[in-house]
């Protein structure tokens, strides 16, 4: 049965971006240095159509992960590049490129309608106006039975926590202080729901925690 | 050499005490779940002179943690029992007791002079009202070569944190979400250390994640 899981790298103080996000820095000062931990793995490069990488627990993680997913559901920054006004045009082009990592059915919550586009690769995006629920029903289907990963940002899954339609979280913790910026659990409702511990992995990169939501 | 280590548990969303602190929940809406998992263990129940306990692999980090410790450091609200109009008596007694569960010298950090007190089981608390440096060289030589945690609140930490007198922090994860209340990490500065991941141990009642602080 499908699950819908939300996964995304926060540093240790809890931001998935760090602050004064410009143009040369659209994840804010510091903000690169969460995805050190992804970039160096041989799933993530494989995904991306690059040789190399490591074979490392990070990348295990990952690989088990990705095989578990037909479609994908961001928001229209992480789309775009950020938050900054680069990224405002509606029809800005993904800074995941032309052949983007995804390889399934990519859904892109916007408040602009936008037509659909079919990238090399298997990736398609289909951009959603009609908000989350939407998304997911559409994700959903297109998953065929796979699981559906929220992948951010942190807004996107705040709705998607708020709303009740996440199975699981996966938080990647990143060993780094961000010192401030876009923090991942902000805005919750004062009654949260409940979690309950699914597994951890560790490596000296990241520290990936899993957890089940209980609503 | 003695390190000074920060300790404390968090939330998943980074609260180390939750929304509306009173005087029935000084660790606000939920927050007495953070410490679910130490309650549970042998090692914390032993440091409270009580039987029974779980010799888990929290209790197996606590002990080991509590082994290398020679002395304490405190804000005034963490001693006295939470935020609220409850605690702000300068003279208000310590909600650890009679007999804490520290046994040996710990460093309370205060605005109001107050006479040092001994307690039962080898605690004694020293009021320190000026800095927390003066604190810190204070649980040094206190500590007689062993290492010294700042135990909190989060104010504290930050402080210690932005002065860069931390050597490592450990960060309790607990697997919940307080959906607000008092954050870990606030008012950070916008250059913060970095981080080098030490340890990780897992169990189902929280993530132990240890990192040295690099300055």
């Amino acid at each position: 049965m499908t699950k819908v899981i939300s996964t995304i790298t926060m540093s240790v103080d809890g931001c998935v971006a760090g602050p004064d996000q410009t143009l040369e820095e659209p994840l804010g000062r510091g903000g690169e240095q969460l995805h050190d931990w992804i970039v160096a793995t041989k799933a993530w490069r494989e995904a991306h159509g690059m040789d190399g990488g490591e074979d490392s627990a990070d990348s295990r993680r990952l690989e088990k992960h990705l095989r578990t997913i037909g479609a994908t559901i961001m928001g229209r920054r992480m789309f775009s590049g950020g938050a900054g006004p680069w990224a405002e045009d509606p029809n800005a082009a993904s800074w995941f490129g032309d052949e983007p990592p995804f390889h399934h059915a990519v859904f892109v919550l916007t408040h602009h309608r936008r037509d659909p586009e079919v990238k090399e690769g298997g990736t398609t995006y289909t951009f959603v106006t009609d908000g989350i629920e939407s998304a997911l029903e559409q994700a959903r289907a297109a998953a065929d039975g796979r699981d559906v990963q929220v992948a951010g940002g942190a807004h996107v899954v705040q709705q998607y926590l708020a709303a009740g339609l996440l199975d699981e979280m996966e938080v990647h913790v990143a060993p780094l202080l961000l010192g401030g910026g876009v923090r991942l659990f902000d805005q919750l409702r004062s009654d949260p729901p409940k979690l309950e511990p699914l597994s951890v992995v560790e490596s000296p990169a990241a520290t990936h925690l899993r957890y089940r939501v209980v609503t």
